[in-house]
């Protein structure tokens, strides 16, 4: 549930949303979209917490590139547009670059 | 609960944490952690989710020196000391330079 990541620099997609009280269909959304980003080009580990007031993800990424072919997935724009007008009352991300971690 | 951070850049902590079972004093010690957070010079802002495996804790600072403060502090290392004996089974903290950011 810690992501594996190799050693930075890479790049990390945090992305922060406050839920709505909908949950129609987002759990089962969510572990789509995560399958679906295991499948991208470039990534490497996903960090996710949820509870009731708000959700973080972080998804880690081996370049730029790699995110922007990820934001440009047409299955990934559809979860977005549905999440902006169902599951999320607001939400921000924030494009990363890893440059140094530790761990334990 | 979503940080109001300036434009980038700035700078992001991802700290990713797996619970132990041990609540021993985690909740008010994490209170405490995040009020001291906010005094330092160049805090920006932190947000935070737990669920009952993973936490996730992202602090914003204007800068690595204001991030380096930061680690430097007594009580901080204090806590950071017993977060590791008692209340995590592993963690993995992240520093990152957040390029862009977007938001609904």
């Amino acid at each position: 549930m810690i992501a594996q990541t190799p050693p930075p620099p890479y790049y990390a997609v945090v992305f922060t949303s406050l839920r709505s009280d909908i949950d129609n269909g987002y759990s089962s959304m969510a572990m789509y979209m995560e399958e679906l980003a295991r499948e991208q080009p470039g990534f490497l580990g996903v960090e996710s917490s949820r509870d009731e007031a708000v959700g973080i993800t972080v998804s880690y990424c081996d370049s730029l590139e790699s995110i922007k072919a990820w934001k440009a997935n047409m299955q990934h724009t559809v979860a977005q547009e549905r999440g902006r007008a169902e599951w999320y009352t607001g939400y921000k991300t924030r494009i990363c670059k890893v440059e140094r971690d530790y761990e334990f």
